[in-house]
């Protein structure tokens, strides 16, 4: 069994930018030559999420509609006190959706659906430049 | 340490069916002779979701209720434009729960409270045939 | 590659009660004597969830006023029936937010960001004991 970690940098565009990264997470599985095992996606910071979904545009356009249900923006939030800040609701959103996502290696594959894509959600209010990790665990064959 | 790989295929009967898939999952563990390290439990496809929950009658409709409330059934989604497709709840439901959930294995047995299923919930408009995939990582003793 | 296991055992004060947990899981990383690798961090039972924020005193008020929003705790719920129980609301929040929670480690440390933590989240609506399990695979260069 061997480890196998890398990053990859995104920049995004502020809240709610989905961003697919599923090319460039299977690059990575075939950059490590692992075959079966594990990949751990994770992005460093409280506002933003990994998760997967269909990447299409009604679906870019649906999930901020129902994350601002969830957790609105123009809502007070007491983290505005701490930080005389303006992204309670991306935190809370942040948390509810998780920051790491764990997925099987087959055959040296993700064997994601067809409409099925890991995407990057920037929840913060503003564009960041992002930090992804891609911890690999596996054999390889 | 070793890869064990292996799928379960269940049967579902639409929304929202919550599925215990716990003693599948154990018995391959069973079979994977593994007894420390970690099972990856993931649905292929992007309308279904595995959690954990107490799986009894009351919160098979209480889950429901409340993913009611998130994204509504009867709402206009912007999916729907896309496909001529009835299931943007459905989607954006999954994204929120996550397709995927790694969990410990210790002496051979996954240390879930008695109180405590591993569940799939699908929550595509219609019934499905679902790919589950088990990857299990660890070691032997 | 090898796994190393340890538990954590917290007190909790009732819902929503929010533990940072980061530094004793970094401790069993240290322990673990493993550089590169992950580790799954998982509570036992139903109840209860893992994920991370900030952690800070807003978002320890945010947190809980938008989890009364997804999921009321005055509200009926048919759970209440089974066990004649008042705890319908905890958990359905918690499988909405996750019983696990896998992270990478780089380096022997887990990157998280600054105003980053792994937090526990007692939903139960009374005080209790937690066993977190904290199961780390890896290598030790």
């Amino acid at each position: 069994m061997t480890v196998f970690y890398d990053e990859i940098n995104i920049k995004t565009k502020g809240e709610v930018d989905i961003v697919d990264i599923t090319d460039e997470i299977q690059r990575k599985v075939d950059e490590s030559g692992l075959k079966q095992g594990i990949v751990c996606v994770f992005v460093k910071g409280s506002t933003g999420a990994i998760t997967s979904t269909e990447y299409e545009p009604g679906l870019k356009k649906d999930i901020p509609r129902i994350l601002e249900r969830i957790a609105p923006k123009k809502e007070y939030y007491n983290h505005h006190e701490t930080w005389h800040d303006d992204n309670g609701h991306s935190h809370v959103r942040a948390s509810i959706l998780g920051c790491s996502l764990t997925l099987p290696i087959v055959n040296g594959t993700i064997p994601l659906g067809t409409w099925q894509q890991i995407v990057f959600l920037e929840l913060d209010t503003r564009a960041r430049n992002r930090e992804i990790f891609v911890q690999i665990l596996g054999e390889e064959e």
